[in-house]
This record gives structure tokens, C-alpha cells and sequence, in this order.
């Protein structure tokens, strides 16, 4: 009882900021991500009767079970005998990147307990039990651009397939240094739900962006697309910036890399930036432009700051000679630590 | 027909932003300021019948008379006779600052014009006055904390001196460069008022903002002042993000000072931060722990970037001899240019 699974991370272009159910995970707005190809997490599963606990190896060394226990239940649960798992997972997302990688690790996770257990449930059912793990993780089992509907209810939160993006569309990841520790996501979200007048503002307004969102990748409006991107992510800090007390994730590097963004528009360049629970500033651009927008970024920048992807696939399985190799990737090439 | 004037110009703490009346300088919602010592405009008005039009010298140099016209007609409505004016300004105000002189320039202007025009107006009326010039020369003709009521009209739009601020209170000016020109306070306004899906809630909650901060400065509870004063500030900039596009004053430097702040809290120095429509920072602090704060921000800013002052006094007439006093001083010393 083994399965292998690859999923990518992805970045929000429409963010998900607030949950109404803590415990389930179920998010106030719905969302709409781009799956990202350079990044991505490898995982196996393996479900036995001789083990007499759960255990956790990430990128090589053991490491803390519960989370991942916890997680497995949700596919134990349906299984007709309780097993404990080993479950190995390597993870090429840089953890200085301020990626999260916890969506590729969830939506990898869900993908390789799925094919473990032999539940074989279809991506959409298999989204909302990645969801338990994540948030973020539940649009990483798509390709492309993926929306999350909030749903009403567990089994109805999940998300669905909108684009593949094959239409010249890339991102860049200005990694921006912080000494201190950021505020975390979760209790970020927390605090801005409990003490932003602008919270419900943002709520009915992230909806309506997301309308006009799927009606500009239906048309392939590129420029529609970034204004959205740019305008809904601003926003969301707008709403940080309204709390009681007020955060901000903005370090001074992230103020330098957006007016780098509005000099390439004034160049012609379109470019646009959104910005999650932390100081990077990731750019949707045009594929075609990467390498000009990073050469201006070099300006500034250093090059290992500066990471460009192009649109990611589905979570899908691996074979054993692909996680062989990956796993012979990570240990001799790793680039990521 | 002789009046001269000094005017100091203030910080808000709850924030002035939004028009209902761009005519009439109404504002969406009450603000409150603390006047400055440290930066004031003095300004010399003369009606007479030989001159056949209006004269305006800034600094010694003749300028743009029209905005000054505008403004006098306010009087010269109510005068018997109509009279051409001289207007001598001399602004102690650092340009380079972003410090809004039009604040203690307009407030200035009114209080001379009021004595050289005999209409002796109560400094109240004289607000509303001041108003038509800039919104926030409106609490300049007060001393210490001020607040200035939204109104109903254009006659109870004014302002009203609420403390003296005399119980320990100090301000540091951080001056932040910046090579480009920003986004001026008026044009940022318009552009929130009519795009950001936040501006309702601010309005609602500027307004309780102000209720709290008005018993924080009957009970002389500095924590509870400052706490207010960054929340709402920070809370305004947060409707900037909001709108679309969205736009942000914050330079790098401002991020550096923001985290500086925050630095000395944790040191225990009760220190916090509002911004206006530009990058610079102003520290609201105790009066006490200014050269200790000073000396803090020497670690990361340039001496002649920070700048430190006690709260001002309300607008007053000067004698003849303090205006030739003053000339002098701005041409001997004046470091301000």
C-alpha cells in the first residue's frame, strides 16, 4: 500500500485571507491561484502493518509525525483497517523563499495518501482534504489557474480547474531578506478577521475581483489580469494596515521591488505585483519578458534573489525511478538549502 | 490696514481624508491635530487704495498671487471698501520636509488678514476661514490638541482648541528622501474617496477613532493617545492600498523608521508612529524621551533628518518689531533651504 505523488505550490492572484471555520479550514472568500512550475514537493506514502507508529522523514532527516498523522486520519478514517505510515517527503521549494511550501507539501501528501489508501477519490474530493492540511494547499492540485471556491460547507470548499495559462504568462520572485521572524499567516488572517473595520469590505470586494478575474483568463486579457492581481493583493495588506493593532509585511527591499515593478510598466513592460504573508514580491508577467524584467532586476537585486517560473501542472503520481530520481536530485544538486 | 501673523502648523492624529465639498474644503470625517513649535509661517497683510493689484512675496521673492487673492476675497466680501493687498510670507517650515506649510500658511494669512482687514472675527469663524484655504490650516489657528469638527455647513466646519498638550508630549520628525514626486494629499484623497472599498469603513471608524482619542487626552493617558494615533494613521494608508489602482506612500526609509519604532517599544520608550500623504515619519513621544529617541534613530538616520519639537501655541498677532525680527532671522540663519 504505497503511492507517489508531485504537487506544486502556487501563489494567490485573488487571496484567500480569513477563515470562518477554523477547525475545517473553510475560507471567507473564495480564491484564485497560479500554479507554479519550479517549485514543488515529492512525497511517498506507504501504508504497512508493521509499523508501530507514524513516521516522518523531510528532505532525508525525521522530523515531527503529528501534523502528518493527524492529516492521514482523514484517509484512515474510510480505510477498512487502520494502518500506521512512513511517509518521505522532499520539498524543492526554497525555505527562504517565504513560499509556503505547505501547499505543494499538503496537496503532495493528499495526492500520495490517495493513491496509499486506494480511496481513489477524484482531484476536486481529494482538494478539500488537502484543505485540512493547508488553506493554500487545496489549490495545489490543479495546474494552471485554479480557483477555490469557499463552498458552504466541508465537501463543497474545493477547487476546480479554471486554465491551463500556457498563454505566455510567468511570475518572478524577488526573495526579499528579513532578519526578524514575520507574523504568521494564520494569526495574521486571525487579527485582521477580529480588528479590521475593513475586513467585510474586503470580503464582498475579493468576491467581486474574483468575477472579473475568470472573465479576463476566459478572454486572455493579460493586462486585466495584472491590474487585478496588483489591486486585490494591495488590498488584502490594506486590510493588515487597518487592524487594531496595525502590521504590515512590507520590509524596506519590498518597497524597492514594487516601484522596480512600476519603472518596467512606465518602460512598456507590463508587469504587476502581489505580495502574501511576508516581504517577497512576486511579479505576474509575460513569459517573453522574464528575462528582460530580471535583467532590470539585476539592477538591484541579486541574482540568487531573483526566481523566475513558468506555470505549473497538476498534482499527478510518480513512478518509483521518478521519486529514485528525485530523491538522487535533492541529496547531489540540491540548490534549495 | 495693517496685520501681522504668526501660525504654527500641525500633525494630525486622527486623520483628515476625504472631501464632501471640494469647494468648500468640507471634510468627510472630524480630525484631530497637535499644533508644532518647531515650524511656523509668519505673514504680514497690507489692504491698500494705492495698490491696483494684488502682491504676494514668499520668502523675500514675489510669487503666485492668485491662490492668495482667492483667499482674501473671503475678507474683502465683508469689508466696506475693496482693497488691494501686499502679502509678505516667510515660512520657517523645512521645505524639504513635507511638512504641508500650506497648514500655517493659510492660517497665518487668515490671522493677519483678520486684523488688517478689522473684521476681528473669533478665532473659530477665523477657522472656517482658513479652511478655504487648505483643510488642515483649519486646526492651525489653535495651540496643543485640536480638533476640527466636520460640521454641518460651511459656518460650523471649524476647529476648537481641546488641550495644551502641555503634559510631556514631544513629536520627531523623520525626513525621508525621495527622488520622485508623490502623489499630492488632494489628488490621493479624491482617488480613495471614489475607488476604495474601505473609505466608508474608515469614515465610521476615524470617527470613533476620535471620540476614544478625546478621552485619552482628558485623562492624559499617553499609551492610549499614541496607540490611537498610529492605529488611525496607519488605518488610513490602509485605504490607499485599497483602492484601484492602489498607491502607497511609503518609501524604504519609512519602513526603516516604522521598524525603528517598534524597536524602542520594545525597549520599553513609549514611542509611536503616524505618516501623511508623503514618506516621511513623525514620532509622537514623551517630551522627556526625545534626546534619548534622537539618539536611537542616529544609528540609521542622518542628524540633519530628524527633527524634534515641542507642541505649539494657537496663532497670534506680532508687533512690528517681531516681524522685522523674524525677516531677519529668516535671512541671517535660515537653515532651512
Amino acid at each position: 500500500m504505497q503511492g507517489i505523488a508531485r504537487a506544486h505550490t502556487n501563489i494567490a492572484l485573488i487571496k484567500y485571507w480569513g477563515k470562518r471555520d477554523k477547525e475545517l479550514f473553510l475560507p471567507m472568500n473564495s480564491s484564485l491561484s497560479l500554479t507554479l512550475d519550479a517549485f514543488y514537493t515529492d512525497t511517498k506514502v506507504i501504508f504497512a502493518a508493521n509499523l508501530s507508529q507514524d513516521e516522518f522523514y523531510l528532505n532525508g532527516a525525521p522530523n515531527d509525525a503529528l501534523p502528518i498523522s493527524r492529516f492521514l486520519n482523514l484517509f484512515r478514517q474510510d480505510m477498512p483497517t487502520f494502518y500506521h505510515a512512513r511517509v518521505d517527503s522532499y520539498n524543492f521549494v526554497p525555505t527562504a523563499a517565504g513560499l509556503a511550501s505547505s501547499a505543494s507539501a499538503f496537496a503532495a501528501l493528499a495526492g500520495a495518501a490517495n493513491i496509499a489508501s486506494q480511496l481513489n477519490l477524484d482531484p476536486t474530493t481529494l482538494s478539500t482534504y488537502a484543505r485540512r492540511g493547508s488553506g493554500s494547499a487545496t489549490r495545489s492540485l490543479f495546474g494552471g489557474f485554479v480557483e477555490w471556491s469557499k463552498g458552504t460547507s466541508s465537501a463543497t470548499s474545493c477547487a476546480h480547474y479554471l486554465d491551463d495559462a500556457s498563454w505566455n504568462i510567468g511570475m518572478i520572485i524577488i526573495v526579499v531578506n528579513t532578519t526578524k521572524k514575520t507574523i504568521s499567516s494564520r494569526s495574521g488572517m486571525e487579527h485582521t478577521v477580529q480588528t479590521s473595520p475593513f475586513y467585510s469590505a474586503w470580503v464582498e470586494s475579493a468576491t467581486n475581483d474574483l468575477e472579473h478575474m475568470k472573465h479576463a483568463i476566459a478572454n486572455k486579457d493579460f493586462q486585466k489580469l495584472g491590474e487585478l492581481t496588483e489591486y486585490n493583493g494591495m488590498k488584502m495588506h490594506g486590510t493588515m494596515l487597518g487592524s487594531n493593532p496595525p502590521f504590515c509585511y512590507f520590509e524596506p527591499e519590498s518597497i524597492v521591488a514594487q516601484q522596480q515593478v512600476r519603472q518596467l510598466r512606465e518602460k512598456g513592460i507590463p508587469a504587476y505585483i502581489t505580495m502574501d504573508a511576508g516581504p517577497n514580491v512576486k511579479i505576474l508577467c509575460r513569459a517573453s519578458d522574464m528575462e528582460q524584467i530580471k535583467q532590470h532586476l539585476l539592477t538591484v537585486f541579486d541574482e540568487k534573489n531573483i526566481i523566475a517560473t513558468l506555470p505549473g501542472k497538476a498534482m499527478r503520481e510518480l513512478t518509483e525511478i521518478e521519486w529514485q530520481q528525485s530523491c538522487h536530485n535533492f541529496k547531489e544538486h540540491n540548490l534549495w538549502q
